[in-house]
């Protein structure tokens, strides 16, 4: 299990869930010293432009395997993931910091080959490699920190009753992979790469933070907490329909043999790299989004009063499970 | 054995060591991608000031050991270290972002135990808690990253020959603690406070960059490998004379159950996070250091031309060891 201490913004309001009780303990305990934690990324002003930092960590054995995927697929996921909150934020990269920690088994060319993943992936969006540290240790481990810069930061907590929801590209691609190795198979090429190199959604995060995004959040422990932590952000309820859920096709596939509903099994699949948006109800530019971003946006729901997210499968009200990675 | 990953500033010039050389091929792999790595903090200039940013990490069994020191000493012990990146960029400390992985084996309690010993440090020294990230794992490991400000950094690579030599503090007091418990023995509470609690000298680092300094960097590796660093930075040598070391008063007892000279004893100790700062040749503000920032400043030795360290114990050129913490 891994869990996410959120980094700053307006509010401490997380959704539920033991995970996030652990954090909610935390930043109890910080106290004024936390700041403003709660957030995909920490928020620093800085004359007429904002920046933008987070820090996520990837273990062996607990977000990856190497008998799923290469090293240098290693530093480019850990580097995704982290990119990925910067997206959530509208914000444009500026560096990324890596901390490796390397088993004594590991050859020299194995380090390289994983800092020429982090290489690759801050190449693709537009990032310095800033800096790092490397110690030894029993097992890989990358904690990765983003810094990015933005005029206009999209936090998780504006959205407003009469918001509508929308999610970036699709859904279940990752879980589809993790399924296939689970069951002993490999997945196919298009699932393995959504596992083994997501993709930030650093332009869609921008296109939709400069067409008025009120609330957004990246899709990293599951549609159904995220959701859970954009609604409790933002003190409002979230309705979001499973039937109408984008999905890869992989997924499709992958639910049957789960026997499960698609939607349910997008949902609770992790590690997609989503962004979901909450945009205001005169919003209608899902198609100049994928015109201009190469990737559908796609409605999934409806922000409401109250607190909480409800989610419907086949007209029924459904719960589903959160992702835990190996778990 | 770890070394560091030095971040971002003018210069791709690190001393020698096969440690060295690892970093090195990294930053030849990186290529453009690594901008302009080799620096105790990377820099990003924002309108009239410059952030200073900096990643560290912490893991159990090679920079610390449960049974010599308590979880909340690993929590400040860690964030000390990268907070001391800070000072020797003269940055004042804005916030910290920490990523903890947790073993199994721990309670919840353990957790939050850790995070109080950040959240000391960060108060000790003006930092907020700005997020981070929790994950499992096989061993206890923490990276720190720190952000911090400044109108004018000191990196590595100002110093220029006829400049003086300083250090903040005194040496040799966190090995003195490490030689007791490797000796089965209990550290003076002196050492063990400078083993397990150490101080950032962010006060320090912000006086001699106002003082005119041409270049810093901390000791956290020792030294003459440190002074390695600044050397080949500034492209220039460096001599030092051991016998006019500061140093921690247990830092003598130890030298002499070790059978090596005082000198010696602390210029191959590691963690101490003094300060070393090339001072133009008209500096004379000692006294005013001492007076201002509650510490000792020392003259250990000069700036010359050519390259590398010279160091001086008793009138002879003598070689010391780097530090590699359990090594």
């Amino acid at each position: 299990v891994t869990s996410r201490l959120p980094t700053g913004a307006r509010t401490l309001s997380l959704g539920p869930g033991p995970e996030f009780d652990r954090i909610r303990d935390i930043i109890q305990l910080l106290g004024p010293q936390g700041g403003a934690l709660g957030d995909d990324c920490a928020l620093i002003p800085a004359g007429e432009t904002v920046f933008a930092l987070s820090t996520d960590v990837s273990v062996e054995r607990v977000h990856f395997r190497l008998d799923w995927i290469s090293l240098a697929d290693v530093g480019w996921r850990a580097s995704a993931a982290a990119l990925s909150d910067l997206a959530a934020e509208g914000a444009d990269p500026v560096g990324i910091l890596c901390a490796v920690t390397v088993p004594s088994r590991a050859a020299a060319a194995d380090l390289l080959e994983v800092i020429s993943g982090v290489r690759d992936a801050a190449q693709s969006f537009g990032a310095l490699v800033l800096g790092g540290d490397l110690s030894s240790g029993s097992e890989w481990s990358l904690a990765i920190t983003v810094i990015g810069q933005t005029r206009s930061p999209v936090t998780r907590g504006g959205a407003v009753p009469g918001d509508s929801l929308w999610i970036t590209g699709a859904l279940g691609g990752s879980r589809a992979a993790l399924e296939s190795w689970r069951r002993g198979a490999t997945p196919p090429p298009a699932s393995r790469q959504r596992y083994a190199r997501p993709v930030p959604r650093i332009a869609a995060g921008r296109w939709l933070a400069e067409h008025g995004a009120r609330a957004m959040i990246d899709l990293s422990d599951g549609l159904a907490g995220d959701a859970g932590h954009l609604a409790a952000a933002s003190g409002v309820a979230v309705e979001i329909d499973l039937d109408g859920l984008p999905l890869a096709r992989e997924a499709e596939q992958e639910a049957v043999k789960a026997g499960i509903s698609a939607g349910q099994f997008a949902a609770e699949g992790g590690e997609d790299f989503e962004l979901l948006a909450a945009m205001p109800p005169e919003f209608d530019g899902a198609a100049a989004f994928a015109r201009e971003c190469g990737i559908p946006l796609t409605r999934i729901g409806s922000v409401v009063e109250g607190s909480g997210v409800r989610l419907l499968d086949g007209g029924r009200v459904v719960t589903v499970k959160s992702f835990d990675h190996f778990g």
